[in-house]
């Protein structure tokens, strides 16, 4: 094809914003290559040729979401472990400062979507599981640098801390989308606010 | 038709029962009006009958299980409000103790189906409110019992408290059926226990 590796990059970025547009309008349930060329300035046989299947192209397109989420991860400030896992709480929940290219919620959605597939395909699982697994070890690697810095309690578990904010934010941003109210992401914010300071924060105090 | 109420009732029972069979079996993509038949012993004329399209069948059967869930939280028990509100996150997060019918993880996905399609649908999201709001005010009246009683402290939100339980409880759920791992309900349950004796709890010093 005579295409530089540059070349094959933005074809592949444009077929990824073509998948997102196409999975936002139109759902999984109708979601086909089709729908999806019908978001993408080149043919439908460019999209084969990079991707066999519907499936395979889905796969791919959670791969660069995580990418795309882990850059944006640079952009997360923060002096102390506390005010990192405040942001990083703020990103997962409200989409990262500098997403840009995406949408948070309409990316929910189009999560939501792949979401309710994945117990029915493997594929689709293992690479929502790389996703889960990526970004809780940050979480946890954050916890373990503010019980080693004193800021957090010794006896907290990284790991339960972890999985704990992460399954409310997965769950907020699922109720957020499929709810007829729009103060759910705002209202679990400001709950964790209060949770990390009364069980993870070394200031406040102990029975132990 | 010369039916009964009783009988009409045990008809609308059985097309809830083959909904859910049929949409734990071919899941919401592949939902039709014959899938949920075949799951029936009767015709598919009958469904017809009772439900017009597939939209209002699934709209009565989201109905349906609030209803068996709100009879359901007749048999959670506990003598005080930190009792019941702990039966009540285990009843949510694995299945009340008296469900019978319905397999809490194939519900669970069923229902993960129901709410992929929510956003483009507004029966479907005013339904989903619905059984929300009917739980968030059981959770916000245990939580107020048990501020009344002492056992709460005064300064928590019980409408924050239970916003966070059920979006946690609802993620994990979530995860537990769309991830490779099976123990994140589990590690969530040991979590919210340690948050709400932290956070919750009059018995927990507060620096307030």
């Amino acid at each position: 094809m005579g295409a530089t590796g540059d070349d094959v990059g933005d074809t592949q970025e444009a077929i990824m914003h073509a998948t997102y547009r196409a999975l936002c309008k139109h759902g999984y349930a109708n979601l086909t290559m089709q729908t999806i060329a019908d978001e993408f300035d080149k043919t439908k046989g460019v999209i084969h040729y990079h991707y066999d299947t519907k499936e395979d192209l889905l796969v791919a397109f959670l791969e660069y979401l995580l990418e795309s989420f882990e850059q944006s991860l640079a952009a997360i400030e923060g002096e102390t472990p506390l005010e990192r896992l405040e942001a990083f709480v703020d990103a997962l929940l409200f989409g990262p400062p500098d997403r840009g290219q995406f949408d948070h919620w309409e990316l929910t959605i189009a999560l939501l979507e792949v979401r309710s597939e994945a117990p029915y395909n493997a594929e689709f699982r293992r690479q929502l599981s790389r996703n889960y697994e990526t970004i809780e070890a940050t979480v946890v690697a954050i916890v373990e640098d503010g019980i080693e810095q004193g800021q957090f309690r010794q006896n907290v578990d990284p790991e339960q801390v972890a999985v704990l904010l992460m399954t409310t934010i997965n769950g907020a941003r699922m109720y957020q989308v499929s709810l007829d109210r729009d103060d759910v992401a705002d209202i679990v914010r400001t709950a964790l606010e209060a949770v990390v300071r009364e069980w993870l924060c070394a200031d406040a105090p102990t029975d132990e």
